[in-house]
């Protein structure tokens, strides 16, 4: 049976998508967005998301509460959630649903369920679940109890296996598509540093038009999303390191998209050669950058 | 006018399919076998290379010399034949055709004309040229002397700009290519060991097929070149660095290569199976890995 009422912390692109889909399945969905900007407030407004005064109310009032915030940030807001649930007593299942290594989401059962709230680990893969290509993956004890929201539009799928399971997914499938745009980028700001980068074009045109391809469709979805990227990167890199891989490859690509949201939002040409302008001035001033 | 003479070191994969196609069309290939295997020893007689005793012979009767040769290998290579034009007073132009920075190649090429031979960056994109989709690359003084090989059965486009151009696009170009097949190694060795390997496929097939279908192409040469990857990612890394770039992502994938070369050639099933064993070892035994 779909839950009556869900909270979600926060109101981002993808909280808000979450949110306006539950909406529409005459689901109560809470928030609270104290300190968030006018856009989130009006992006959870636009979705039917009701605002809270504080978290202690969002856990008291939900049956369910779904963290979706820059992973990056997962930690700290699963701290506030567990000191809410402390102060409240709340009967309360928390689903940490962020793209997080699973030995960082492990250390958050563990906090939450010492609270007294049960838990989930959950993974979204693709857009908001208003477009489609949205699903839900969840594993941990309270994986059952999160799969109730399969029966209020959104696709869930259930792991075997702990809290872990489910964020693993996660991590490997952004390591390729994430992975994937940021090596093109790097690749492509190197190529323009060094004068080849029309040449280059036309030989990968031909041997892996495909790739290019995949890359192209990506590019312009890059700069706004960098921020949320950079953390997911470390936490691939904290995840691969986890299991004696080697985290220096999604370092390397954190730093990708750290130098990315230092760029404005345009088109992928102008992201490139922002980043270009970046390096330039790393060689010029080390001691700067 | 096509050369009369080209001397090759060494011939493994690639410098035998280049001897295969020059002597195909008429030129006498030599080269230099001093401590190599039976195997390439019997690929240069099926290439028709001529073995020469030393260095010094191949530099005095070779028009030009073509440096092929593993990339961590190319400068102490660059050395020996510097030693040998500088003994012989040779008439030679030698072109180092390795996947290195342009930084390394701007080393070797002051090495080689401060010996007094004419020197020439070139880069190879593709298989040998004994199968479709060979092409070489040149750039610097001795770029247009290296073309006359495009009237000997090779692909040759010379690039405007100096010695480290023709290096510079074989390193973004080979970015892509193995950086991809990388990464795509490395998530799913990470996958299998964090147990999400097949609902992972699932979802990578829904989301990017033609990605996966690209690295299933790749993944069956990968172990036979790892030996090679691995001085050429470090190579990419270096380049990157170079101009301000994240050089770790390379890194992380250099160590990646390093792991699949101590894996025996074997169905890709196989070879993860084998790196995951590693990852094991080193988590059970980290001072020993």
């Amino acid at each position: 049976m779909k839950p009556h009422t869900v909270g979600i912390v926060t109101a981002g692109e993808m909280g808000s998508g979450v949110g306006t889909v539950l909406h529409q399945q005459g689901i109560r969905v809470l928030t609270w967005l104290e300190g968030r900007s006018d856009v989130t407030r009006e992006r959870a407004r636009h979705a039917g998301m009701v605002e809270v005064p504080d978290l202690e109310t969002l856990v008291r009032e939900s049956e369910m509460v779904l963290s979706i915030v820059p992973p990056a940030t997962a930690p700290a807001v699963a701290d506030q959630l567990a000191a809410a649930v402390r102060a409240t007593s709340a009967d309360v299942l928390i689903a940490d649903c962020n793209a997080i290594a699973p030995g960082t989401v492990r250390g958050i059962a563990q906090v939450i369920t010492d609270a007294g709230a049960r838990f989930a680990d959950a993974g979204i893969i693709g857009p908001p679940p208003t477009r489609p290509g949205n699903r839900f993956f969840t594993s941990g004890a309270g994986a059952a109890e999160f799969a109730r929201l399969a029966e209020a539009g959104l696709a869930v799928r259930v792991l075997d296996g702990d809290v872990g399971k489910a964020s693993a997914l996660k991590m490997c499938f952004a390591a390729l598509t994430k992975g994937l745009q940021a090596l093109g980028t790097e690749l492509l700001v190197a190529a323009r540093l060094l004068g080849v980068d029309e040449v280059l074009r036309g030989e990968q045109q031909r041997d892996m038009g495909n790739i290019l391809a995949y890359l192209d469709r990506a590019a312009p979805t890059m700069v706004p999303k960098a921020h949320r990227w950079v953390g997911e990167m470390e936490e691939i890199a904290r995840c691969f390191d986890e299991v004696g891989l080697p985290g220096a490859t999604f370092e390397g690509i954190a730093e990708i998209y750290r130098r990315v949201t230092e760029c404005d939002d345009a088109p992928i040409d102008e992201v490139l050669d922002c980043i270009a302008e970046q390096c330039r001035l790393r060689r010029e001033a080390p001691s700067l950058a």
